[in-house]
C-alpha cells in the first residue's frame, strides 16, 4: 500500500499541554512534508472504547494509505505491545489495547505487526510517553514511504475487546448507547439496517421514556422533541431536536435501549 | 477567481466526535494537497448568528480564491437549501439560512448559487450529515479547481436575516452587544468610526453600570478596571483589563449599550 | 539558519473566537506555503509563565528553523517590545514579556532582536491584537526566507524572569510544582538528574501528603495510586494512576514539593 502523505493523530491528550505538539515536532523532524491532521484530542482520559470508536468513524474518510497514529495508553511503559496495524486501506499505529476493536470489527480485511524495530523510535525513550519517543516517529517513517507495515516487526494478533450486540427480532432490537456525541446524540450498537424500511411505527425505549416520534433528520420534528432516526453512523441515534438527549434523558454509554415495531401482516 | 488551495472549516461539531475528521477524510480524498485550515469548530450548536459574526472577521484575513465550507445547519436534510457564495475574492460553502448575514453585510460584492449539482456530493448521502456528504466534497471540487462557484448550480438571493442596526447621533450611539469573546470581552454593534477622534469624553453605559474609562488598549488601564475601547473588530468593545467583562457586568449578546460624548463648541 | 517552512501558533486565544483563524489568514496572505501547527491555544488568559512552560517544552522537538509565534500578550499597545529571538536552532516570535524565560533557561545559544521594522507589520495596525497585525505577518516573512531574524532589528537583552530553582542535597530536594498538566500530573522543578539511581527509597511530601511509591510509569502501580516517578519532561512528577493528582491533592503550580531518599553507605 502507498502512503498517501497524510498523518492523523488521535489522542486524549486534549489541547492545553506540549504533548502533541512534541508529537508534531517529532513527525516533521523524520517527514517534513507529512500533512497533519488531528482527529480528535479530546477523548477521556484512558477511555480506550471512546478512542476506538472514534477512530472507526474517522478512518474511512481517509485517502488509501493514510496513516492514524492513536495514543490512549494507560500502559505505557509497561509489557503491552506496540502495533502497526493494515486495516483495509488504512494504517493504523497503536498501543496494543483493545483500541482497534470497533475497527476490525468493520473491516474486510487486517494485518497486524507488532512495532519492535528499534529503529523507528527516538534514540531515548521516556517510559510515560511512547506517544512522541515511539509511535510518531514510526508513523513518520511509514508515512513518508520509508518503511512499510511489514517491516515494522513480525505479524501477531491484536487484543480484540467482545463488543456486546445488539439482539435483533422481527418486531424489534435489544441494545444499548455505544457513543454520546457533543450535541447530546445517543448513538447505539443497533444497526439501521435492522430497521423496517417503513419506520413511522417505531417506537424506542430509554431509562422511563417513551420516544415514538421517528424522523428522518432533526429538523422533521419540533425544537426539543426527543426523537429516534438513523444517524450518520449508519446506526439507530437518539436526539433532541436542537437540545441535547444525553443531558433530557441522564444517559450515558451502556444504557439500555429497546426499539419495537409493528409488522405488515 | 483562481482557488489559492487553501480550505477552512467552521462548524458547531466541536474537537471531541469523528464529524470533523470524516470531513477533512472526504476533502482530502477529493483533493489531497489542501491546505486546511479549522477557524472554530467551537460555535455554540446551532447558533447560526455567532457562525456569522466570526466567519465575517475571518475570512477578509485569507487571500484571495480561498474556500470557507461553514456547517452550522439546524435544517439539514429538510428543504433548506445548499449554498455556494463568492463574496468579495472569497469563496463560501453554507447552508441557506443566514449565516452569511454578517459577511455580506460588510461586503462589496457578492454572487450566490444554489449548490444543486449532485455530481459533488458523495453517492450516498445521509439525511443528517450534509457537512461530511455535500459541502466537504463540493468545497474540496471547488477548492482543487475542478468547478467554478457558478458551475454548481442556479443563481439565488441567499437568506440575511436583518441585524438590528445601532442609533447613532452627533453625541452618542445607542447599540447592543453582538459577541462576546474568550477573554469576556464585549464586541457592540456600534462601529468606532461612529465615535469622535477625542474619545475621553466617552461614557458607556451598560446594565447599572457606568464606564467612563475610554483607552486605546487594555494595557492602559489597571487590572480589574473595566474600560471602554475600539477593539480589533474595529467597533467599540467594553472590556475588564486582565479579567472578564461577560462574567463581571453578567451580559451576553444582545445586551443594551448606551454611549454619550461631548462635542467641542 | 535556514527556514523550515513550519511556523507553529502559541496563544491564550483559545479556539472559539476568531482570532486565531485571522492570523492564520494573514500568515497565508504572505506565505501561502507555510505549513502551519497548532501548540495550544488554551494557555489561561494572560498566563506568560504557562506559555513560557509549554513553548520550551514542545519547540525543541522541531526542525531546526522553524518558526513559533507566540501571543500571550497583556501588555499589547503599550511600550512593550516585540522580540525575534534565535534560540539554538529554533526561531521565536514574541512580545517581549518574559515568555522565553523557561526555554532561555536550557538553550546553549540564544540571539534577540527587537522587531522595530515597521514593513514587517501590517499597514493598518490595531492597538489590540499585535498577534495579527505584527507578529503573524513577521513571522510569515520569516519562515517564507524572505527575512532573517537579525534583519528585524536590533539586537537586545529580552526580559527573563528569575524562576525559583530547586534546593537539592544529597538525601533529597525542596522544589514546587511548576506544571498541571491536562491529566492532572504535577510537574515540579526537580529535575529528574538529582534523584539517585535506585529510587525505591524515595519519599515524597506535597501538602499533608506522603508518598513512598516511586514508579518508573503510570503502569507499575495500581489504579488509583498517587505515585512519584520522573515524567516524560525529564522532571520530577507526581501521578495519581489512571486518575488525577490535581484533583486529589488540591494543588496547583507553585506547590511545594520535598523529596528525600537513603543514600547506600
Amino acid at each position: 500500500m502507498k502512503a498517501s502523505g497524510i498523518l492523523t493523530l488521535l489522542t486524549d491528550f486534549g489541547w492545553q499541554d506540549a504533548y502533541v505538539a512534541a508529537m508534531k515536532g517529532v513527525i516533521f523532524s523524520r517527514f517534513p512534508q507529512a500533512r497533519l491532521v488531528d482527529i480528535t484530542h479530546e477523548i477521556a482520559p484512558q477511555n480506550i472504547l471512546q478512542a476506538g470508536f472514534v477512530l472507526a468513524e474517522a478512518v474511512r474518510w481517509y485517502p488509501a494509505g493514510t496513516v492514524h497514529v492513536v495514543v490512549v495508553d494507560p500502559g505505557v511503559g509497561t509489557q503491552r505491545r506496540a502495533l502497526v496495524a493494515e486495516v483495509d486501506d488504512q494504517i493504523i499505529v497503536a498501543p496494543d489495547n483493545g483500541v482497534l476493536s470497533f475497527l476490525l470489527g468493520k473491516s474486510q480485511q487486517a494485518r497486524c505487526f507488532e512495532l519492535t524495530d528499534p529503529s523507528l523510535g527516538l534514540k531515548e525513550r521516556s517510559a510515560t510517553f511512547h506517544g512522541r519517543d515511539l509511535f510518531a516517529p514510526a508513523a513518520a517513517m511509514i508515512a513518508s514511504g520509508a518503511v512499510t507495515p511489514r517491516e515494522c516487526g513480525p505479524a501477531i494478533d491484536p487484543i480484540v475487546r467482545m463488543l456486546r450486540k445488539p439482539k435483533l427480532s422481527r418486531h424489534g432490537a435489544q441494545g444499548e448507547v455505544l457513543y454520546v456525541d457533543r450535541f447530546g446524540n445517543l448513538v447505539t450498537n443497533v444497526p439501521g439496517a435492522a430497521l423496517p424500511a417503513v419506520r413511522h411505527s417505531v417506537v424506542l425505549k430509554i431509562g422511563s421514556q417513551t420516544i415514538a416520534n421517528f424522523v428522518q433528520t432533526y429538523g422533521r420534528a419540533e425544537k426539543g422533541e426527543l426523537v429516534g432516526l438513523i444517524g450518520s453512523h449508519g446506526q439507530l441515534e437518539i436526539a433532541r431536536v436542537e437540545g441535547d438527549a444525553a443531558q433530557v434523558l441522564a444517559c450515558k454509554a451502556g444504557a439500555s435501549v429497546q426499539a419495537s415495531w409493528t409488522v405488515p401482516a
